[in-house]
Formats: C-alpha cells, sequence, structure tokens
C-alpha cells in the first residue's frame, strides 16, 4: 500500500487538539524508562506513564522511550507532564513536517525519516522527541533499528554521552535520524547511475519509468529535508533555552549534514532532469535515424516501381507507332535496368551530399 | 457557469467603499445572534443589526452571524459599529484574497475556502470576520455547513469554547476554514493517482485532459493558499491587540496547516508537472514504436513489390537475346522466390542488429 | 504603429534634464486650473502656468491639471514651484517605470495605465503628479477619459473629495488609474477563456498564434504592475510626509488592488503556459492518430499488393513444372483472396492487441 | 576572433596585484589633463603621471585621463596618489563584474559598456574611475567616443559642470557610460522584431539561429547590467564620503536607468524564451501538415494501387469459373472504376469527418 | 573510478568525531613545519607533530604542513593544539561543502579545489587549513602542486608574504585555491564553445553526449562555488578575530573571484541551456526535412503508380465496349504520358505554393 504523501487529518472543524489514534495503531505501546549518569545505565519497562519518578536523583538523567502510538499512554502524558494537547495531536498524525516548538518547560522536536525499506520503497518514520530539564521523552512510530547504534554507545559508556545532559542525549539522536538519510541518498545516487548508463545504452520506456519512480522519490525526500534544516537551525539558535551552550557546537554539525542532504538531493534533482532531457533527445534522435532509413529505401524504390508498373501496362503495342513500341525494342529490358540503376544511384548520391547517409 | 478567478470591481474611478452589492444576491441576508457564557448559549434571529444589545452583560459573549450580501444589514454596520466603509466594498467584493487587517476597534479577516462542490468542480467561499472585544461578526456569503462542527462544539458545551474569549471563536472558524482544504487536498491526489495510473498504462489525449483539469484547480488553490499563510502569520504576530496571548499557540497550529497545505498543494505541482513530462514521453515513445513497425513493413516489402513488379513488365521476350529471358527459364520463378526470401531475411538481420526489433 | 515597450532615450552623455520633446507631441498643451473647497468648485482655462495663483486662499486647494507635452509650459514648472529638472525628464520621456520620488516641496509620481484601446490593442498611457502642500499637479500624455469619473465626483460634490485635501484627490487619482487595469484583466482573460475551447476543440496555427499574442500582452502587463505595486507601497509608508494620516487607509485599499491585479497577472502567466503545453501536446496526439491510420491502412496492403504484383509476372508456365503453376490451378484465384483477407486478419488482430486502434 | 566572456587571469598562485599588461595592450596609453572651473578649462597632454600637479589651485578640478593600458603609467599611480595594487589589476583585467569600491581617499568604479560595433557583434569597454577629492583619474581601455558629448559640455561650459565638484564629472561619466545600453537594447529589440516576423511567416533553421545569436547577447547584456545596478546603488547611498550631497539625486537617476535597462534585458528574455516556443510549435504544426497530406494521398490511393493489381494478376481465367471471371464480363473495367471512386470518396468523407482536411 | 558526490559517511548513530580514515589513505602522511620572519625562511621535515615548538620565537611565524590523512598525527593536533574531534572529521570525511567556522583559538577553513585532471576529468581535492594566532597549519588530501607558486614566493621572499602574519599566508592559500577554478572554467568554455560549432555544423547524439558531460560538470563546478562564496564572505567579516584588519583588502579580492567565478559558472549553464535547445530544435528541423523529401517523392509517384496499375489490369477488351478500349487506342500510351507529366507537375507547383521546395 502506499503512504500517502501528506498529513493524516480529521473532519474540519473538530475540536483541536483531539488524539485520533487509528485503530490499527493502537494499543502496541511500549514504554521504557533509562536512568543514567555518569559511571551507570539503568533500563526497566514501565507499565503505564505514571511510574516514571516525579523527579530524577541529583545527576541522574531520564530517557522514557515510548514505541506505538497508545491513546492512553499519550494521554497521561498531559497530566504527567503537562504536554499540550496540541503537541499530542502532532505526535499522532503522522507526516508532519519535521519541526521545533519552544514550550515554557520543554522543547518538542519532531522528525521525520526516510529510508528504503526492505520491499525496495522509500518508507517513512516519524520521531518526536520532548526535551525536559533531565527528562527526554521519545515517541517513536513502531518499533525499529533507528537508534540502535545510539543505545549502545548509552550502555557501553562510550564517549560522553553518559556525562553529558538529557540535551546531548536528544543531540545524539536527532544526529542519527539526519544520518539515516545519507544511505538512502547513496542508493539513489546508485539508481541515477545506473538509469543514466541504460538510457545512454538503449533509451527505452523502463528506463524512463525508473527514472519517473526516482523523480518521485527525490520530490518526497526535499520535502522532509528543506523543513528539517529549518528545525535542526532553530535548535542551534543560542536562544532556545533546553539546549545547553556546549551541546550546540554539535548541533551545528547536524545542520552541516542537513545542507549537505539538500545540497545532495538538489543535485540529484538536476541530474534527473538533465537525463529526461537526455531520455527525450535519444528518443527522438532515434526516431530520425528510422525516419532516414525509410525515407532512403522509399524514396530509391518509388520511382524505380513506377518503372517497372510503367512496362507492364497492356496498351497493344499494335495500335499504332507511339503505343508502348518499347516492349518490341532489342535492348529494350537492359535499357530499363541502366535506367532504374542511373536513377538509384543518383538519389544515394544525393543523400550523401546532403549528410542524411 | 464558471466562477471567475478574479475579483467583481466597478468602473475605475467610481467613489471607493461604494456598496454595490449585485442584485442577485441582495435580500437574502440572514441575521443570527448567538450569545453565548461559560454555561450557557442561546440563539436568536435579528431583523436588523440595530438589534444587537450596544454593551454585552459581563462575561457574556456576542457572536453575530450574517449570511448573504444584503447592502442595508451591511451598511447598518459602519452606522452601529464603525466599520469602515472600505472593509465592507472588501466583504461584498467576492474573490479577495485572504488577508488581515488591523483597525483602532477591531480586526478584519478575509478568508476563502475552496470547496469540491457537488458538481465535482472547485467552488469558492468567501467569509468575512470582524473581531471586536467581546463581539464577533461573521459574513458568510451563502448558506453553508462550513461551520457546521463549530456550531455544534459551541451549542454542546464541549472543550473550552465557550470559557474563551471571541477570539479562541474566531480562531476555531478559521480553524475550521484552513482545515476545509484538506478535504480538497486529497480528492485532488486521488485524482493525481488515478491520471498517473491511467497514463502509465495508456498515454491518451483523456487523461491528458484531465491532467489539464488538475493542473488548473492547483492553480487556483495556489492563488488561494499562499495569502492565506501570509493572513494567519500576521494573526500570530504578538502585535496584534485584538488576539489574546493564550489564542496565539493555537493559532501557530492553524499556520501550521497553512505551511502543510502549501506544501502539498507544491509537492502536487511537482508531481503533475512530472506527468505531463511522463505523458508527452509515452506519446513519443508510442509514436516511435508505430513508426518502427511502419519502417520494417514497408522496407521489407517496397523492395519486393519492385521485384514482382518487374517481372510483371510486357517486354517482348522475342525481340532479343536480353530481353527478359528470365521469364522463360524452368527455373526463373522459383529463383525470383529465393531472390526475395534472402532480401528478406536480410533486412531483418540488419533491424535486429540495430536494435529495432 | 507598434508602441515601443521602452522608454524613449537621447543620444549617451547629453546632459541630464534635457527636455527634449518631440515634435509631434508638442504645442498640444492645454491648462486647467481647478480650485475647490468644501463647498464650492470652480474650473478655468489658462494660457500660462504664470497665472496659477502663488498662495490659495485658506480652505481651499488647487488642481492644475496640463494635458500634452509642451516644452514651454513644463519648462515653467520648474520657475514657478521649482520642480527639479530629472522629474521634467521623467514626465516627458514615456515608457517610464511607475515610481514615487519624494523631494522637499513635493511628492512626484508617475503612473503608466494599459487599457485595450479601440483597434484591440493594449495602449499605454503616462501621468505625472506632482503633490504639494494645496496644489496637485498632473501631467497627462494626451486628452483622454481617463479621470472622467473622478472629475464628476469632484465636481457633484459627492463623497468627500472636497473636504479632503489635494492628497486625497491625488489618491483619487491613482485609485482611478490602477482600477483601469481591471477591465483590460478582464479581458484578457476572456480571450484566454477563448482560446483555451478553441485549441481544446480544434487545435491549429492559428490558435497558438493568438496565445503568443496574449502571452505578449501579458509580459507587458507585467512588467507595468510589478513597479507599480512598489510604486504604492511606498506611498503608504508613513515617512511619507506629503500623504496625510487618513488618506493612507485609502491608499493601502489602492495596495490591495494592485496586489491583486499581480496575482491575477501571474496566475494568467500560468494559465498561458498550460495552454502552450496544452497545445503542443494536442499537435502530437493528432500527429500520432494520423500517423496510426497511415500506419495500419499500409501495413495491411503492402503486403497485399505485393500478392498481387506476384502473381502479375510474367513467367511462362510453359516453361516447367515450377513456373507459376498457381495461375492455371482451378482454385487459385480464390485461394489467393483467402490468403489476402488472412493477413489482412491477422494484422488487425495484431494492431488491436497493441491498442493501436 | 571572439571576445571571451570570462576576465583574464595569471596561474594561480601568482603574487596578488601583480601588473601583467598583455603585449598587445602595452605602450598606447595617452595622458591628458584637463583643468576646470567655474569659467575656464584648459586641456594638455602629459608625457607622465608626475607631470600632475600635487595640489590643484583653489576651486580648480582635474580630470586626469589615461587612455590604453601602459604598465608604466599605471605603476605610477601607486606611487604618487597611493592607489592600491589590486585596483590596478582590476584595471588591467578586462571582463570585471562592474563595481564600487572604498578606500580612504578616494573611491573606485569599474564600468563595463557594451555597445554593437561596426561588425554588427557586441563589443566590450571596460572604464575604470577614481574619484578623489578634487581629481578625477578616468582609465579607457583603448581611444573611443564613448565620453565625446560629456567632453563637449566640458568644453563648451554648457550646464552646470564646470561648477561642481568632480563627483559632477564623475557622475555624468557613468551616465553617458550607462546610456550607451539604450542604443544597444534598441538595436536588439529591432533584431528581435525582425525575426518574430521571420518565424511568423517561415519558420526555417536561418531564424533560429539569428534567434539564437540574440539570446547569446542578452545573456552577456544580463550579466553585464545586475551588478550595474549594485554599483550605482551602492554610489547613491548616503555612506560614500566622495559624492556630496547634492550630486546624489543626479545618480539616483542613473540608478533608475539601470533598473530600466535590467527591465528590458529581462522582457527581451521573455521574449525570445516565447520566440523559442513560437519557432519549436511551428516547426511541429508545419511537420504535422505535412504528414496529414502524405497521409492522405497515401491513404487514397494504396487500396486503389491494390485493385488495380489484383486485375493486373495473371490467372488464366480458363481454368476454372471462379478463376477471375471478371475479366471476361462485359461492365468489368467500369464496375472496377465505380468501386475505386466508392473507396477514395469514403476515405474523403472520413478524414473531413475527422476535420484532418 | 567515478569520484562521488557527495560526503562519505558512517553508519549512522556513531559516535560523532570518529576518525574513519579509510585504509589506502592512511599512512600517506607527512609533516614539514616552515619557519619563516622577515629576513629568513627554513623548512624541516617533521615525525611527529609534538615536535612543533611550543611558541615560535617573537617576529617567527610557523606553518605546519600536513600531507595525507594518517589518523595518529590528525589525533594528535587534539592533544597538542586542542583542536575539536568534530573538525578532524571534516577534516578527514572528503567532499565537504566549504565552509569557514571559528573556534576560541583558531579558525578552521576547508576549501574544496576542482581541477581538470590528467585524464581529462573534473577532480577535487580538499584542503583544511588551521589558523591559529601566529600558526597555520593545512592538511592536504595528497601530494600536489596546488600551493606550488605559493611556496616559491615565501622562499624567494619577493612580495611581502614573509612581514605579514600567518593569516595573510592562509590568505595566499585561499587566492591560489580559488584561483585554480579558472583554468577550469576556461577549459569548459572551450569545450561549450567546440560543442556549439559542431551542434550547429551536425547536430548528433556525439554532440550531445558532450554537452551532457558538459552540463555534469558544471553541475559538479556550480555545487562547489556557491558554498565557496559563502565561507569566503564569511572571512573578509569585521568580526573574525584570527584574520587582520590588513588582510581583509585582499581577501575582498578573493571574494571578488569567487563572485566572478560563480558569475561565469551561471553564464555556463545558461549556454548549455541554450545549446539544448539548439540541438533539439536542429534535430527537429533535420526531421522535417527528410520528411518533407519524402513526401514529395512519394505524393508524386503514387498517384502515378496507380495509373500504371490500371492499365495493367488485364480485362478482355474483347468483354465490351466499355472493357479498357483505350488499350487499343491509337493515341492512348502518349494520353497516358500526358496525363501523369500534368500530374506530376501540379503536385509540384502545389508544393512550391505552400512553400514545402
Amino acid at each position: 500500500m502506499r503512504r500517502r504523501t501528506w498529513k493524516r487529518f480529521h473532519p474540519p472543524g473538530t475540536s483541536p487538539g483531539t488524539l485520533s489514534v487509528p485503530a490499527a495503531a493502537e494499543g502496541k505501546g511500549g514504554l521504557t524508562l533509562v536512568t543514567y549518569r555518569g559511571d551507570s545505565v539503568s533500563e526497566r519497562h514501565l507499565a503505564a506513564v505514571a511510574e516514571v519518578p516525579a523527579a530524577p536523583a541529583a545527576g541522574e538523567n531520564l530517557w522514557l522511550r515510548i514505541v506505538g502510538h497508545s491513546g492512553e499512554t499519550l494521554g497521561s502524558l498531559t497530566a504527567r507532564f503537562g504536554v499540550h494537547p496540541l503537541v499530542l495531536e502532532d505526535v499522532v498524525n503522522l507526516g508532519q513536517r519535521p519541526k521545533v516548538e519552544e514550550f515554557d518547560d520543554y522543547l518538542f522536536i519532531v522528525v521525520d525519516v526516510l529510508r528504503f525499506g526492505t520491499n525496495g520503497g522509500l518508507e517513512e518514520e516519524q520521531v518526536s522527541l520532548l526535551l525536559f530539564e533531565n527528562l527526554l521523552i521519545t515517541i517513536e512510530e513502531r518499533e525499529s533499528d533507528l537508534f540502535k547504534l545510539v543505545e549502545d554507545r548509552l550502555r557501553s559508556g562510550r564517549g560522553k554521552m553518559r556525562t553529558l545532559g538529557v540535551d546531548y542525549l536528544a543531540y545524539a539522536l536527532v544526529d542519527a535520524a539526519v544520518d539515516h538519510f545519507f544511505p538512502a541518498l547513496e542508493r539513489t545516487g546508485e539508481r541515477i547511475d545506473e538509469v543514466e548508463d541504460e538510457l545512454l545504452e538503449r533509451p527505452d520506456r523502463q528506463g524512463f519509468e525508473k527514472l519517473h519512480g526516482i523523480k518521485r522519490d527525490l520530490l518526497r525526500l526535499r520535502k522532509a529535508t528543506w523543513p528539517l534544516r529549518e528545525a535542526v537551525a532553530k535548535l542551534t539558535r543560542t536562544d532556545v533555552r533546553q539546549v545547553r551552550e556546549g551541546t550546540r557546537v554539535w548541533l551545528r554539525d547536524v545542520y552541516d549534514h542537513t545542507v549537505q542532504i539538500i545540497d545532495i538531493v538538489e543535485t540529484f534533482r538536476d541530474m534527473t532532469a538533465e537525463l529526461v532531457d537526455l531520455y527525450l533527445s535519444s528518443v527522438s534522435t532515434r526516431l530520425n535515424e528510422i525516419m532516414k532509413v525509410l525515407t532512403i529505401i522509399a524514396t530509391i524504390f518509388i520511382p524505380l516501381t513506377f518503372i517497372v508498373g510503367l512496362y507492364g501496362m497492356n496498351f497493344n503495342t499494335q495500335a499504332g507507332p507511339l503505343s508502348m513500341p518499347e516492349l518490341n525494342w532489342r535492348w529494350g529490358y537492359p535499357a530499363v535496368w541502366v535506367l532504374m540503376l542511373a536513377i538509384a544511384g543518383g538519389m544515394l548520391w544525393m543523400f550523401r551530399r546532403r549528410r542524411w547517409l
């Protein structure tokens, strides 16, 4: 089934902030609470949001992971942490533009990752982050390996992840999300190269339809990455309180990556536009060539066929001296051959002179 | 009848602020006054604007709904509430760009909704809002179900609509108006998918004309939504006095929707541009194929037809030794067949080598 | 004669501010002085600029109308009112971009109106306004009905025109000038609709040339309206001293009109671009169809013609047992018919399978 | 020889400010010193820059004209007036973008003029101005009539040129340089009109190649005029010390001219894009027409030729009752004619119904 | 092997600042330390970064050149000079966008040079600069002649390079890097001219594929030069502490060069777009011509062939008075000739009248 390229919506006029989790998505939510500090990390599955401790111990950071969209779980976020209903609406309505919104207590970040799925098509995956003082809540659309490596780093204690605050963790997650675009871009680049080779060798319908598919994917990538850049840029701005000064330099690096991604997407778009031109010109060149062969063969034989038709007429040679006397001439038949060869030769000479051969 | 895509105008040089309500629209105006507070809501039909109470009771909010453009009713708005004549001119002249204008006492908002009508075509509906301190005046072009759900929410007392001021009501109406674009977009998306399938399977004139229709609709949607975004952005700005701080966060959500809508419209435009390319390339590919078949059949048979014409000539075989002696050879006829099969085979081999088959 | 789309110029290096009124335009200047106050209005033809009173009576406003470009009359404006020579150069050199320039004593406004003339072509008309404290000088290119309705309003005393200052009069004139674009746009919209119908029904050269004409007109409209918007925007800015606060709200309305006009022009441009696509695709679709018919008829008859040619060969049936024995078979002729019908049928079946029919 | 559209460069890594005057250009430099005040003007040829007086007499202005690029002369400008080496590099390296650079003592202005040369091609001419307090140095690429009229005005004492400072002279020169674009634009406009007429009447290769030439010229004009506008805009800014307040209003006029020029260039570009469309559509329309004629003639005659071929078969009418008995029927031949006329008529009727005729 | 147009990346989620030097690049690093002051310059090969003196003697400047990416060497930069790990990541990950980043102690500059390699293809070369107070560290991707001339100037003591600080040296290197684009552009310009000549003379597939190659190169150049301009612009800004006031004027010159380069690239892009149009129109013009010849020959001979076929029918002239009596007429054969010549002449006349010949 084709995933829509636009967001889910409810009937116009519905009360805003209404949580309408689709039945299919409901009930698969899983809660994990990761508590970490400089020297330790512990993981615990929760049954409900209410189990999250009111205030973490000093020096401790909490990461609450919510997987799947359970109406009940999400609803309790408002009660427990004062999350605005509109935020939850955005969490649930997939296909959001990536964005960053500041609230008094927390920062709301939505990121949309595009990856090539196992079936070869681009798949979208929305991740929402709520960044509080010592608490990071992430809400993922479904179970996936998006943040596998970040989890491993946190567990293993490599790098400075544990010693820095939750804003650094948020950065690491956004960074991982953004980096997931690179394999998708590399794959797209390979597909473009393949199609180019194909079109240069044999411009046909199939290659063009592949190209059409690539262009559609690029449209989606483009639509996903431009707002992503804006969102990350907003994170790096100095007036965002939830992000510490030290984390900003790392976010600038993520920002550079988004710019890079956009650069690549735009370059790919230019390249595919190029290939469309190439394809169309190939098709018309090919038509040209075929027409040339037809023209040459036809124009040579049309007069000859007329001549042989001429001497196939049944005029009575006895009717008068001008009534097809050629038929009875001794050299009539060879003369006709000479005439025909002369015409064919003349035509060929003319074609060559006009550079049609 | 096709609705014009540009605004109604009066003869250049006419006094500005002249109310020229077209005869057809005149006289169908209906006035309803909705009075609501936290715990109650009452609705009353009015005969004239003058019946609106001078000052609402404390804690009470008034919503004056005017349906249809009656010159008299609108005129009395100036007398009663000091509405600027130019505002009324804008209310009456349909096809306005969505906009927000600040005046000393009130805020003037015009929104244009595009929906697919029952006849399958896009229909425009202009709504004007005048937002005073405790009073909201809305002027709708005609009776419609645009705000059905908002009315219901107000009547039922669900949500916080009654407890918040008229600016929240104004927000709810603008939100509903903006949300009406989503079904139109979804329908357009479906039409694009349909046309794409059609064009991929069988590229013909009909599909292309449908595509042309979609592009025209997209032009109208685009023309409607860009200024809409500007207008909503203006509403969210902090220097608009009539909108309370608390309402602004909800308006930011509407703003996000308008951005989303524009995103979708632009993506659709890119997709239709893609489809035009696809169509044109399909047409030329198809022409190519047809030409190939013609060329192959023609180039094979043209020489053969020449040969059979040749031996249909009536040269007198008695005239001399070189006068078509072939006709009397024992193996003449079979030899001609062999020659013709060789020519046809050679041609086919050449075509295959050139990859034309 | 085609009116140039760019401005008149003098040899490069000429002293700036040189008044080179073309001989053809010279000497047709007419001067009218309109003096008005709240309760009265009087009109007087003047022989020279010097007759304008030095200072108007209190509460009196003066409107000096100059029609036609007389070098002498314009020259005396510098002497009498201190108008900068460059301003006069701009007045005389037609084809100016609409603009607003502030000087110490006065405001200089140039507006270019495009209307459809009686001969069906777009005609340009430049109007210059010099707005002083209590004096408005307008310089029109030629006698015309541009400001007919404004004059009438001033004479009749309807509206507030007489009671407000000359800046309101200037506004009224600019408003009238801008409004003159609407009929031109409406006419253009009708032409586009006509051409669209024509092209959908029968795509031919003529329709395309009409479309080309419309596009040229749109280019001119566009070139005229973008700077017009800028100019009017400048007028509405609060730092323009010559325009009173109260007049600004009316000018904002004119500004909205210019935005509307640009919107329409851009929409029309998109629509004509659409129509070009439509036309080109129609032409190639049509070519396709014609080619198909040719191909089908040709490919069916070419083999048949070969067959009948075959049995028209004059091989001597007596020469040997394989020398066209078919000619003497009892069922030879009917068998050939059967063969030919089978070939034709097979071809038609193949065409239908490939969806070429 | 084609003039490059990009700037001369030296090997990467060369010391900046290196003066590498090409041998061809070297040594043709001529120095003229013009000394003027309100009531007098004198001209003197100099042998070297050192002859310029250290300080001009009170009220006197100096204009040092350097024609041609002599390495020695330019080099001495640094020694004598402290001109930065990079400035001289820019003076010598032709093909500079027009620009204005401020230094402590002087203003550096480079302007590039494009004119149609005697051979019909666009020719570039670079002029550099160094504007000091009472001294203007101009460096022209070669002897030309660029500033002929300005010189005349200075000599004749017409206008206020002598009474105002060297900044006014600089203005007059820049104005003259900018005005030189107008004849080039007029010529281009005429060429576009010519090509349009040609293409409308007879769309052929030649017209298209002319159009291609015009587009190339427009590319160069565009590349020259956009930075020109920026440069002049910089001159009009109030923070440029070397330009007196009174001169600024004149420069604003030059600025208007550059805007006008860009407007015209952009309009021309749109017009040529239009003409390309027109040409391409004409070509395909024409192909269409030709194909139609071919199709009609071919499709009418192909079946007829089949029929006459049919009755040219040599089946032995004696072989059996179904062996071409038509040949011996009394009305056989007329019946064939009737059949053929019916077929031809039917075809024509079908073509007419499909609007192919 | 084709060099990727996008940056190397590691698995998403990897710890940022991880140095993953590819095995192929590892170990080829070479360290050179250049110590210079006004009157002397000395060069020394180092084994490790640790050998760089902690603080240079007064008036001495240090230039540390690192060639090749050795993980160990780069790693020690962090230890020795406090270089941020992200900076090193950028140094190692080739295909960076050119950029300038400020840190407390140093400025980080990355520049990407595109040159035509010996195999005729564009080759990328990334150079990183770390500008400290008295120390400049450069890291080059591989041994090359990029900075040959700058080294020579430093060694020879020509110009002011030795007397100015390391910021001037950095400028000189960036200038050299930027100037390396000019030969690449010149070469591209020549290729465009060649292809234009080719396409004007004989529009074929090969020329178009060359054009395609040029466009791909231009895409890369464009992608490289736009961010380069931004980066250099950032260097010229007054708030960059590491760059001295005096060096800024030289950097402004580099900035002008980058603008020039972009101008040229954009002009080239316009020119190649032009050439694509030219090519496509040439192809269709050519097809047109070929079709015309085919049509003319075919339409002339098709009716004639019909006529000769007609009189090749074997109707028995004895069967009746209307059964092909022409065959026995005395002037039958000559009359057929006259008829055929009349038809051919009429056709030719018609073609000429329609301007098809």
